[in-house]
């Protein structure tokens, strides 16, 4: 196609006219399509049915022999510390498990530093202006986290390799009020792009003004691949113990994108000192997590090997997904110089950038066609993205041939806001 | 039995050559038995096994049709709400289910009442010196959690009908630093006592200095009954609704002693303001609780009759061990002066009072032998049982012949340390 820059006024004119048929055209279909949530499709769900079935009643006793239904064991089963240690790439004794939302424990432990400090420096952040250094674009629950106890969010571009690294090194280095990141470092919502052992090598050597510095490391599609098997991604925890700052990382996963969102399993990484740390405050927050859902994970997937074969069977549902946004957006906008779109191998988003000014248009164009997408901006704090640009599109939860079509309205509608006033 | 203020010189030297024989005979025994945690035993949890095949492979829509396994249902599932309003004695709409802790949503509730104030007052109590009102003895895991957000204790004495009242409202009326009351209004932790109907009204009519003063109502043993139907409770919610102060209670329970304490359901009940600010700040915290097992819950029990039907059968297993810690402490300590007790009609608990000063030595006596009894003073603020008087005792864990044998132990440990020096 031609840039859209390069067509002559006549040529805009027709590109218009075009546009215009084709929206209304899509305003006759009625559409009723949503793109905005990265949730996994029915066909998905249906490959853990067999979760439901691995605790019966006769089956409740975990492997070392601990009644799963009856109180105790604040951070799970020994069998589940050792499975999702194995999954994070990381000891047992450096995992607690607990609850089935890691945006719950990210919550958490957000509000514990607040109002009880780290584990580093026992005392609050409360008080003292605190900062976050926050990849651009992000997930926009991360920054709802951070807004909501008024930690500043001071945000840094995001390479393939992750995130602009000098620009983190100069500002965790400058200022102590900065006291983390927050990040999502493999398959990274929305851009799907994963942290390259330089950036965590740096992340996990670099400098802090702030004594208790902590990076929140959200590795939520830790196994989520899409083509030829999860991306490597160096330990962060690794890293960090080797640089001397073996507090500094905070990691999460979970199995909500593996068994189901509506009934997972949660976990949280860190070096032993900070899980001490965590079990001290859990004691007085909770009488413990669900063992018995704990126990039907232990059980069905068996061990890190049962989760990876897992992953193929969802790798292949979501694969055709990706490859369709892919397909149309090439169709759609390649070589019009409009938009550009990362092409994830992993994880559940595409990230799509329009030229600037353009996003908010057309989200908005599309909605009015029955179309839903995650609202433009998103993607940054405060929900203001500043070249109004980002489109997260989220592939996984409709059919095919919805998805489809709801791919093509929206680049349609992306070339409708660049045409504005043809 | 005669009192022990009455025993001659030679009498009590008689007496504590028994008594030490006795102790004597039970350290050859070498026991080790455990009433420390108000836990249900095995037997309790057989009963709920079927609950663990209620949702399988073909069953896990709901009767409204959600997919349980996907996201979505912050406050839980439509019928799960309807369940535990019926079960808490309100409406739907003022019901959220969540976890599968009630005191994690109780810690939940201080944390972001320190952070950002209440549905009344959204103003953080973090700084403002806050203090409750806490009747005792009483449960030590909430007094852990005002401990933990430096929140002061203002003991209060506890009578048949529930707190001394007079002086709640003359503490709450005076100073607008006290911002609640913790309680546990029926079969309370550890005397067994259930409010009157008296304590319910003046609790919500009581004018507080504090405009946003609330009710943290643990109803953790609604229907947890020994004897003849659980105890009838004046609705907390109705009251304040009707005094003009609906934001006042906060009310909770959970499924942790009717189901499994490992893999129940927990949830929380208010005004529908107090709802809605809650849902609010929990679509930050959280992509919602796991639907699945509130929906094993909803299946397996299906309505509150079959709640209650299934308590019977707990309070078939539980009414003869209460009876036989009443038993042995009857025949081991009546009318010897130096301990008395509650005999309570439901909940976990059995509570005793020594005379003044004898409850640490006593539990520390039993330990040796072998007995784990709850430690003195740990049904106080901080710990600290001013008069050091009361046990706490949970019979629920141990066999019968187990815990008829820790019993003795306990009330024969208690004769010792009421003749030390003799």
């Amino acid at each position: 196609m031609t840039e859209y820059n390069r067509l002559s006024a006549g040529e805009r004119r027709s590109k218009a006219a075009e546009v215009e048929a084709r929206l209304e055209g899509f305003r006759e279909e009625k559409l009723d399509l949503d793109m905005t949530r990265g949730k996994p499709g029915s066909d998905q769900l249906e490959l853990s049915n067999g979760l439901l079935a691995a605790v019966d009643a006769k089956g409740w006793k975990t492997p070392s022999g601990v009644d799963s239904r009856n109180y105790g064991g604040l951070d799970g089963i020994e069998e589940s510390r050792k499975l999702f240690g194995d999954y994070l790439g990381i000891a047992a004794s450096e995992v607690i498990v607990g609850g089935n939302s890691s945006l719950a424990l990210m919550h958490d432990t957000i509000a514990q530093l607040m109002t009880h400090g780290s584990s580093t420096l026992a005392k609050p952040w409360w008080g003292s202006n605190p900062a976050f250094l926050c990849p651009v674009p992000g997930y926009d629950r991360h920054f709802t986290i951070l807004e909501r106890y008024g930690i500043r969010m001071v945000s840094v571009a995001t390479r393939e390799s992750g995130p602009d690294m000098d620009e983190v090194e100069r500002l965790a280095a400058a200022d102590p009020t900065i006291r983390g990141l927050w990040c999502v470092p493999r398959y990274s919502n929305p851009t799907g792009y994963t942290f390259s052992d330089e950036t965590v090598e740096r992340l996990a050597c670099m400098k802090t003004a702030a004594p208790d510095f902590r990076i929140l490391w959200d590795d939520a599609y830790a196994v989520h691949h899409l083509g030829s098997g999860p991306a490597k991604l160096a330990s962060i925890l690794a890293a960090c113990r080797k640089a001397g700052n073996p507090e500094r990382p905070l990691i999460f996963g979970s199995t909500s994108k593996i068994s189901f969102p509506g009934g997972g399993v949660a976990f949280s990484g860190g070096s032993e000192k900070s899980c001490a740390w965590a079990r001290e405050r859990l004691f007085v927050q909770t009488i413990g997590p669900d063992k018995v859902n704990i126990l039907r994970h232990v059980l069905y997937f068996k061990d890190i090997a049962g989760i990876l074969a897992h992953m193929e069977k969802h790798a292949r549902i979501l694969q055709p997904k990706f490859a369709a946004v892919d397909r149309i957006l090439t169709r759609e906008l390649s070589g019009t110089g409009i938009a550009t779109w990362t092409r994830p191998q992993g994880g559940y988003f595409t990230s799509l950038d329009t030229s600037d000014g353009l996003a908010s248009t057309a989200v908005k164009l599309a909605a009015g066609l029955g179309v839903k997408v995650t609202p433009a901006g998103s993607t940054f704090p405060h929900k203001k993205d500043p070249r109004d640009r980002n489109i997260r599109i989220a592939p996984t939860f409709p059919g095919l041939a919805a998805l489809e079509k709801a791919t093509e309205v929206l680049a349609v509608c992306i070339q409708r806001a660049a045409l504005a006033g043809s």
